[in-house]
């Protein structure tokens, strides 16, 4: 089978807020071979992956990704992982690229299904997908008081589960942290199970992210995403000792195999999250979902976009029966919701993978075309890029 | 001091060949405040890294460089510092980020030395900008024929110093690897020092390096380079338990503090290698040189692009006396070599940093225009960026 086009659709709401809502735009992959057609989508800024998609080379290791993948024959599994390391190796000098291959990658995986009519994840050696419990992935509100209503909502949803991060967490007083906290807590009641992300706020100040860990520990949270940036090792190690019963949680940035291994050995996270669209793909995302389990560290999905991110963050820890648990975007934007066909739902607090070839997905091509954005990028004078038919 | 206008500007030369030449194309970055221009240069892949200085946003952590810059003072050393911290978090998610920052901050510093009458090593807190002993930096050739002539010319200039690499090496067998070695060194002579630099070439394949260390001991090589990439640090760390008298270089890749910290720490290697024009510019490179002098480790420059790009790397170690080997591109295009007006050469075996304000030197306005690429970049319709004028 051979990759005869790779097309970057770019989509975004025409409005962007300044807030940390990553499903206000999106960067959709599709990659085509014969008469068929896979997706992907990278976790990353469209304009930017664009341009690494199609840049003029400037050296042996600075090479753009299309030329790479184009013409390329793809005819089982281990050609998706040698391509993803062929890719690194020529790009390894433009930062973006496991940004940009990653959603190249994911289409790969989805084009593969589809022509051995099976789904990805029994490609990748599972029999089967278990059931994931989602937690409801959201902002903290601009009040404690708004926050517990948000939390209240989720709780009548029938979610087991919930994250807040972001929103003003950590960059206030103790006090304001941990009444956001209490309230997220008290709006969801005493039996669910509560994650805080927080968005890295603190870089790498083990003391400010100590001071919280009280009210957390009260408010019986289970993880603290991101207090540090994912390359702080030091201060993940230092911060874990001084916790009791809060756990930490992180590894979204990662966007290669090893970054995330150190935060399990040496950051010693005990719930490492990856997002396929940055990592490089569902490749290096399933090598960390084996390397986890085997460190007796609980693999979770990192995603915040669309309906087609969403199952392919799923997909490498699908078979992981003891990995139970899976980020779900709560409040995405009607671009996110509506990019895909009968989206996955929470179905009696579960979600669960398609079962169709690939990822088992079909696109709303209206969708696409309805949020699409025209780019066209030249140079000397030639066109480099230009958004293509949909 | 207002940030007034920050302007991008893709050189490249009229063919690019596929080799690990890194001299071939250049981004430069100008920054105006009043009647003053500092300029700076990233070491990236100019059209991505162009896409990222004016990208729309997506959410709050993935913002494009030039919204961060434009319109903010800068009075002191600490405000460059302080822009970094920023434009570090509120980029997070785009990865491109640090490749695109640096160019920026190093014209912010030329800006500020300008604006102070001070040369940048002297803001630094250096008193002396201590000589360097540059060392040739070339690629292996074709054959250990004309590697041996390639070292025979950098002997025959007066360079105490060499460093062969990328090429063919480590691609082949372990005995085509030791003849280039053998004809390296014996091209340079026995009492030059020698560096080889493998280029990631293995990945993270312990064995496959190890097989090489007994011809590079016997060639009497200081360091081997990169034999992995920079994030495999358990390799660098057992690699180096087979070394004898190689030691090990690495961290070019590094694109923040902590990456450089973890090669220095966990990885084990000797000397660190900092690209001002990728960890995010000369501030932190600067927290490095401070961090591998106290740890009794070497700095090194990596660079291989301008003399713009050259001095800017080595100005965050100048006053290191100890440090004393920097690297020096050999073999560099016209558009490198001519950038600037009066490049940085060696004199007896050593370059000298200039002492005028800011980074010292002047550009070659006609070589800008020389080498310029027309770029246009629109979202529907509207012009996001074009090439400003010289």
């Amino acid at each position: 089978m051979k990759i005869e086009s790779v097309d970057f659709f770019y989509l975004k709401m025409p409005l962007i807020h300044d807030i940390g809502d990553g499903s206000q735009d999106a960067l959709v992959v599709r990659i085509r071979s014969g008469d068929l057609t896979g997706w992907g989508e990278c976790e990353a800024s469209p304009l930017v992956s664009i341009a690494n998609a199609v840049c003029p080379p400037s050296h042996s290791a600075c090479w753009n990704i299309v030329d790479q993948v184009l013409g390329v024959e793809i005819h089982a599994v281990d050609d998706i992982f040698a391509l993803g390391r062929c890719v690194r190796a020529r790009g390894m000098d433009i930062a973006q690229t496991a940004h940009t291959f990653s959603g190249v990658e994911i289409a790969l995986w989805d084009l593969l299904g589809k022509k051995l009519e099976e789904p990805v994840f029994r490609l990748l050696g599972y029999d089967t997908a278990y059931p994931k419990i989602p937690y409801a992935s959201l902002l903290f509100d601009e009040t404690p008081d708004k926050t517990y209503q948000a939390a209240r909502e989720v709780q009548s949803q029938g979610f087991r589960a919930v994250k807040f991060g972001w929103g003003g967490y950590g960059q206030g007083s103790v006090e304001d942290d941990r009444d956001q906290v209490q309230a997220a807590r008290e709006g969801f009641g005493l039996d669910g199970t509560f994650f805080v992300d927080a968005g890295t706020v603190w870089n790498e100040d083990v003391e400010a992210a100590r001071q919280r860990l009280t009210a957390l520990e009260e408010a019986r949270v289970t993880w603290l995403e991101e207090p540090f940036v994912g390359s702080a090792l030091h201060a993940y190690r230092e911060l874990r000792g001084h916790c009791k019963t809060v756990k930490l949680a992180g590894g979204e940035g990662s966007q290669d195999v090893f970054s995330a291994q150190h935060l399990i050995d040496a950051g010693g996270v005990e719930f490492i999250q990856i997002d396929t669209g940055r990592i490089g793909g569902i490749a290096p995302a399933k090598t960390i979902a084996d390397y986890a389990l085997a460190k007796n560290v609980t693999f979770v999905n990192h995603t915040f976009t669309t309906s087609l991110a969403l199952v392919a963050s799923i997909t490498p820890f699908a078979g992981v029966q003891s990995a139970e648990i899976c980020e779900y975007p709560f409040k995405s934007t009607e671009l996110a919701k509506s990019l895909v066909i009968d989206p996955l739902v929470p179905i009696d607090g579960q979600l669960v993978l398609p079962e169709g070839p690939g990822l088992g997905i079909e696109l709303d091509l209206g969708t696409l075309s309805e949020f699409l954005v025209d780019v066209e990028i030249k140079i000397d004078g030639k066109v480099l890029y230009r958004t293509p038919l949909v």
